[in-house]
């Protein structure tokens, strides 16, 4: 039985703390919003981010995060990524002083907004030196991870050894772990995809259909690619689950992705604000799709497809004009080899 | 005005037809059923395998092959793959003694049944020697080709300027064609990734999720292009449009993909047989599973994939079996990179 805390109490964090908990560990569950800790350890459910889903008995949590990472051995880091420094800032301050350093494992997605770190780059500037640190991600809605459907994600570390205990920490029947050592790739993976997934939300609210969808992916991932080689990943991670497979499940996974409805919302004609409004959780494909941009100009790389995307969110740009801007500049400039 | 003769009127061939026709080219499409001779002729509708769909005024049809072919200088090959050659073979016969030969654009999908071969390769042998060949491929259903959504394909010819007047000779505002010369790599994507959408099929007739698909399509891209590579294609092929792109079209469009709306059938528990019955098309994975297979073994290749998927389709393998043992499988043995 292994102390875990997971950090954060969104969809994600909760599916991952239940998960952990069924498997028999002591799991405890940090909530920003007081309600929410109330509501797992009064009735077993996370009402605001996993509403109808009965919860591990035996998942505790807490508003305290000082007191629920205290004896950890290990830690997910579950918050959304713009508020992964600030929330993890005040783990590691609750470390200080501990002998042995917690294993610390990096659930979320998305760059930060000024500094265009990914999560694990985040974790190793806050946390104490030489604290373990791995990333999971890959193609997993939260909810049906709940419901036990066969999932597939990667876990990776720089120590191939703490990738396989991440492996091992979170593997069910239903719930496939694979390890790999590419980092920055399995991060750069998972936070640039989504701004592929509102592209193609665009591509949905606009009435345009599968073909023209299937090309944005395609030209997609090999945006997002050569950005993730350029900063240093591995071409094959963003061929693997963690690119490809993250990338169709959220540009094809209708409703049940964030990014891609929103971008739906968006080719309708509703306005980021408007659109931004109704949503309890954030969209990471947002904030990330500036931050592709920028990224993609501190390496030299061309991203026509965050480009138009940027446009659209934050310069009034017409979804339609930005398809059709980039239908048109495609044409001229794609190497299919 | 090029004069256009297109072989096939399959729901693919009648949609170039009408296109070519639309552009301003003297198409011609033969018909192997008079009742659509009739029907385009006379109403300007295929009624059989576009119904609903109002063709160009321009466009004529033929039932005797011979003539159809005659003066053509564009020939478009567009019959279901399993019946290529023995089509193909009246169209050389008919050629027999022309001089200048005319070029010959395959928008087939598949590979033969006994001789594995793809629809170039058969064209090859049966089309007079020095015959200018090239395959058209990519994600497109025929419907929303026909209905202008903006589409993604390319032309592949050993001969990059048989390539080139082929994107030429197809691309429209909405309908881009991009070039390439890795005939093989495209014939075989387009071919094997019907075997991946049946399992995609399966899948969601046995009620399972995006997160399993998300991991099935990510798997199933690696395991075609293993065998595409080792059968001399280029990787790159997969990663573009013709492989990746199609896939994940034929696997993620719904009802409008014939293999993968077969798979969700049998998904569901109906045979076969009974699964065919009911159709007025062919479904190309049937066969290109079986080949896929004994493809796989002449190269050294494993396809869990489709060696599953043809279990199920000839062997009454149940699909949740299949699903199963496929999971199960791909645990020990993956190496995401």
């Amino acid at each position: 039985m292994t102390r875990i805390a997971v950090v954060g109490a969104g969809a994600w964090g909760t599916v991952l703390a239940d998960l952990l908990a069924r498997k028999g560990d002591a799991v405890t569950i940090w909530a920003y919003e007081p309600e929410v800790v109330e509501s797992i350890n009064r009735t077993h459910q996370n009402h605001l981010f996993l509403p109808d889903a009965a919860l591990a008995s035996g998942l505790r949590a807490g508003g305290d995060i000082a007191a629920v990472v205290r004896d950890a051995e290990v830690i997910v880091s579950a918050a959304p990524s713009h508020v992964v420094r600030a929330v993890m800032a005040r783990v590691a301050t609750a470390l200080t002083g501990r002998g042995r350093r917690p294993l610390v494992v990096s659930v979320s997605k998305g760059l930060e907004p000024e500094r265009l770190s990914t999560p694990c780059g985040v974790l190793q500037e806050v946390l104490p030196p030489g604290t373990p640190l791995a990333a999971l991600s890959g193609p997993s809605f939260a909810q049906e991870v709940y419901q036990r459907q066969p999932t597939a994600v990667v876990a990776a570390a720089q120590d191939h050894d703490v990738a396989l205990q991440v492996q091992q920490t979170f593997s069910t029947a239903s719930f496939r772990v694979y390890s790999l050592t590419d980092v920055i790739g399995v991060e750069l993976a998972g936070a640039l995809k989504n701004v592929i997934a509102l592209a193609a939300g665009f591509l949905e609210g606009l009435g345009l259909g599968y073909n023209t969808r299937a090309a944005l992916i395609t030209r997609g991932l090999a945006e997002i690619t050569r950005l993730g080689v350029a900063a240093g990943a591995e071409p094959a991670t963003f061929a693997g689950l963690a690119g490809m497979g993250d990338l169709i499940l959220t540009a094809t996974g209708g409703p049940l992705s964030r990014n891609h409805s929103l971008g739906v919302e968006l080719g309708r004609g509703v306005p980021l604000e408007k659109a931004l409004a109704g949503r309890a959780t954030v969209a990471e494909g947002v904030n990330t799709a500036r931050a592709a941009v920028t990224l993609g100009e501190r390496h030299g790389v061309e991203l026509p497809i965050a480009q138009q995307v940027t446009e659209v969110l934050f310069h009034g740009k017409a979804p339609r004009q930005a398809v059709a801007d980039l239908m048109e500049r495609d044409l001229k400039t794609e190497q299919w080899r």
